[in-house]
């Protein structure tokens, strides 16, 4: 079997949990290279992970690494520019969340891949993580009858790398980070149904010395066909990951935990190395989750494209879904900053989208 | 020991909660008496509960029978009329839920009790809920730190009683109904701290032909000390009632669920009695909860009360937070029907709440 | 309203739960004096509790406080004297668990409180903790069929009292203190079915040096009707209380947890006062309960027994219950002692039950 | 990469999880042939898995289908004889559980196995379940200290299979299906410390017409380090699958839950396809369990064999365990029947276990 090249960018947390979900659960990749700005942190990365190239250049890396495949693992505010790059260069890109800083952004690096004719792989991973899926299946099978709400929460006590706090690097603050696992999946569960309009209230409470960006938020999305939609996310949420969904349809409802919901329970004096994501402690009573990059989906997610680049066949999340994402972030600020429903479609012509908000 | 005399107006679901609470765990008061509309109802509920005398008189009841308490367990557009002749004819007032149908009846309402120096107890039953208190407690101790955000849910199918689906009866939908819980523990948890915007998003889903109330809703309540509230309620969720709440602070969380976090947990491949409030069906894998009445805080509340007449200290719950309940009521249902957040204080000129929706 | 005298014999941990389910929940009954070996114990736990009179003499407030009910909450080598003198006296008698430490006083008991004529009651709490008779009533409703199997645990870190920990205190280390529990309640749930035979597993893990007693103890009941039972008791687990049934029938299964399964779920990064019996810590994740006392059903327990007091029916719970948990556990500690299956009825002539293990 | 070549011997439920487990999470391995006792059965297989060849001679499929491992998912009856067979072609043996049905067999498959220089696997995927081996690497790093009791449950209602109700062919009931679990899980957690004795209660409660074995059991297990293990087993239990942990140690207790701790929580008033194994509903509250084989580790479990049969590494869970197994089975029955504690190491001339209990 040939496996598909693919070039990783980015040697980070969410780097991390790509290679490990390569190397075990997708034999028909191969990453053949990885990047970081720092050809030291390149270099330990690879070797950690038996890839046989690394660079600090991102124009060496795809043009030199022959990759088919580009796999961006970066900082929010280099994602266009490295799409467009390595779109130009006929290479397929997978583009972590969000896909970009702002909608001209994305809606260049759409236009740019259809025309380079290669796939725009946006890697929501809540379309794969496997209990997620089962939800929606559910609901595919009737269990619930027709939907009218759904509620998806993220939250947990703030990112570990600087970037994320500043606004001008993120776009944002937790919206940015986190709001898009939301919305990305309400589109999922309700076949990219229509968004009529966007309520949000935000909040800086926990980090407000470290950050402008917001770092608690709750948004309602009213969608066309009736369904109502909460989105919460918190960067100031203690304990550990918070990983929710909540379905209601006039004949049930389903309910699912990824963190909590999956985990043993633990009581121990003493502690022990790691229970879950962002967890602070684990003297005491704990949820240690197990096959945490399995449970979130990311194996089931780069399975997926690697297939499609393999097979042809378009994928099922593309730059489509991340612009109608980041249209909704967008709308969300902006009924912050002004403190009304906001009506969708929407545009605005800023910087980044927080300037909606702090204005 | 004399006992309180009690008068009790009402002889439907809640009453039953009412003479339960009295009977088990009250025993400082006694019941002397029923009213129902119905004189046969009203005997029933009387020879059922050993209550000695049974009217289907409000003002027989007030004059006749001793009382020093009227406890009004009668539908909303009762509230007002009847709590202004129990105050007229110096009885002290207990009043179920929500308060009044109009701010203007509330107002009228506090004035009058005050006027004659009787009390008018607000029975907001989470305000005694054991469990909710035990959050409450913690959070007083410094467990989770300065609050940043509150979320209370209460969610079932929907009221057995016509009357709830009545607009011109009840004022409103499932908001009247149970987002009065939601809103009066906000306020309880925040030492009433006062109420800067309220934002509503609503809908009838499930019982459109039978109400044109809502009957899904989702509040954001931002108070000025900087909490967000979010208030969630539903007559449109199976499965049994839903009431749970969520507290997060600066160093914590803490989260409490009143009917499945207390219930046992069953499979029955046949079924028996009775679950809980609201089930559907007991086969198959139910959540029998027990003691449904004292773990609501039922039996709390009305010992809080009669306490309060016997003592002669002022209740900690008033028409002062019903009345500021219903104001949050009134924002919402404007901000749901003009697509706006809305700021308090805030007051309209309307027959029933739901006509700043519906209009 | 005329109440029912109680003295109360004892102040420790247990008699601390008696006089608040008396106050808050039994108004038939007014405790009118308190025992403690040492005065000053008893006036400050009298003067706490507002109880007008305190002594340190049994035989004292037996005679001498006008009491009708003497409540035994004393260490276990004083239940059959107490009794005894008591019941000499013409008092009821209230009697923590167990019954007593060796066969024969528990027959003495019996006889002596018959011949007198007063009630002797036996205090097992769980026939009467609402989850666990929510538990019972459905199994009795036919939820879940013909029973099968039991299983019921409880579990801590050990008690905080020294006597517990010396066997010719107490008879015996875990089994003796908290395998009451199992054993009562299997007889109850099984109303009194007779026991086939016993198969103990026992093992001092934890607090060896401080005890000879057994501190874990595994303890399968076959009982004639064909179920069998399994009680798992410890002193060696940590995290706080644990208190579990299953039940398992022909058509379906009900899992009941008196203390994980009623707590709030906090998150705390400083920790607070108090969040269950026994919990070592409240940082990070702890399970706060509420309402701890009714919730073991410890008011609903004394509610009976005065009840039965005022209107001389006979006690539900009663010393042939006590009795009857006693042989098991004789035949427990017998079994663990033999490495063999005992079968029931067993008698042996020890001075106390762990001697049958000890040897 | 070259592949290794596995023969799967068998069609129905577990060939199913070996052969999803194959395909989606062993690249490394390639299904070449199928085997079942009816051609048909066998070509359907292999038509809807892709595999390319099919039998329904065993002597032929591993001769003639070219394969390294032979995969035997096969009724206990033909372990042995299977396994001999494989061995003696010089092929790679996997052995689904129970590895024998008598000590004499196993005994000789591990010698064959040996001087046929080729592995023998015993497939216990609880040595592999990912949230379990969470569990064990907890314990490793010290997180509850050093342990004092294991427990561990396996319980549904029953097999969908005639052979595994006729004790000639099983060679045991429900101990013999799924009581290898729970003792090899035992061996695997404590580095296969040696027993002392075993302990077991059993009865046939719910399928007493449909077969003689056991469908209940309770089983100790005491270990030479001090150590007590609990075995729960039943065919009987209803409302799906349930397969716990719990684990105690000296300072701290662990907890597991693969099938309730693993689903999303599911009210349907209609119904849906499938919840978990053996869910007789879904309608009403059911647990939607989702990745069933790959959270029992099946996927993991293969993976390490076929990793020893390519690199020549001994794999880590062998006939070994299976024997030790087997032999505490041996004294679960025979203390079973004899009403008392059976000391390991045991042996008996049986022709199957359960004529232990049986007689």
């Amino acid at each position: 079997m040939e496996r598909t090249k693919v070039a990783l960018l980015g040697s980070g947390f969410i780097a991390d949990i790509h290679i490990e979900s390569y190397q075990r659960f997708v034999p028909e990749a191969e990453v053949v290279a990885v990047y970081a700005r720092d050809i030291n942190k390149a270099k330990a990365f690879a070797q950690k992970h038996h890839i046989p190239n690394w660079y600090d250049s991102v124009d060496d890396i795809i043009s030199k690494s022959g990759c088919e495949v580009v796999d961006i693992c970066l900082p929010n505010f280099l994602h266009a520019q490295t799409t467009l790059k390595a779109a130009r260069a006929k290479k397929h890109v997978i583009i972590e969340k969000p896909l970009a800083v702002t909608l001209e952004e994305a809606d260049e690096m759409i236009k740019v891949c259809a025309e380079q004719k290669v796939n725009l792989m946006y890697a929501e991973e809540l379309c794969f993580a496997p209990k997620y899926e089962r939800v929606r299946h559910l609901v595919k099978e009737g269990a619930v009858g027709e939907l009218f709400m759904l509620k998806q929460a993220e939250k947990h006590s703030g990112p570990h790398t600087d970037w994320f706090y500043d606004v001008d690097l993120a776009g944002g603050g937790v919206l940015m980070d986190m709001g898009c696992h939301a919305f990305g999946w309400f589109f999922w569960m309700l076949n990219n149904a229509r968004v009529k309009s966007v309520t949000a209230s935000m909040s800086t409470v926990l980090h407000s010395p470290r950050t402008k960006g917001e770092d608690n938020s709750i948004v309602i999305v009213e969608f066309e066909n009736g369904v109502t939609a909460v989105a919460e996310n918190s960067w100031a949420k203690h304990g550990g990951m918070d990983d929710r969904c909540e379905v209601y349809g006039k004949a049930g409802v389903v309910y699912a935990d990824l963190f909590l919901g999956n985990a043993a329970l633990a009581y121990s004096k003493n502690g022990y190395g790691y229970a879950m994501e962002k967890a602070d402690t684990t003297a005491g009573w704990s949820f240690p989750i197990f096959e945490e990059a399995f449970n979130q989906g990311y194996p089931h997610e780069l399975k997926h494209f690697i297939d499609c680049v393999r097979t042809g066949q378009p994928p099922l999340v593309t730059g489509k879904l991340g612009r109608d994402v980041l249209e909704v972030i967008y709308a969300a600020y902006a009924s912050a900053g002004q403190g009304k429903k906001i009506e969708l479609p929407f545009k605005a012509q800023v910087k980044k989208p927080v300037d909606l908000w702090l204005k």
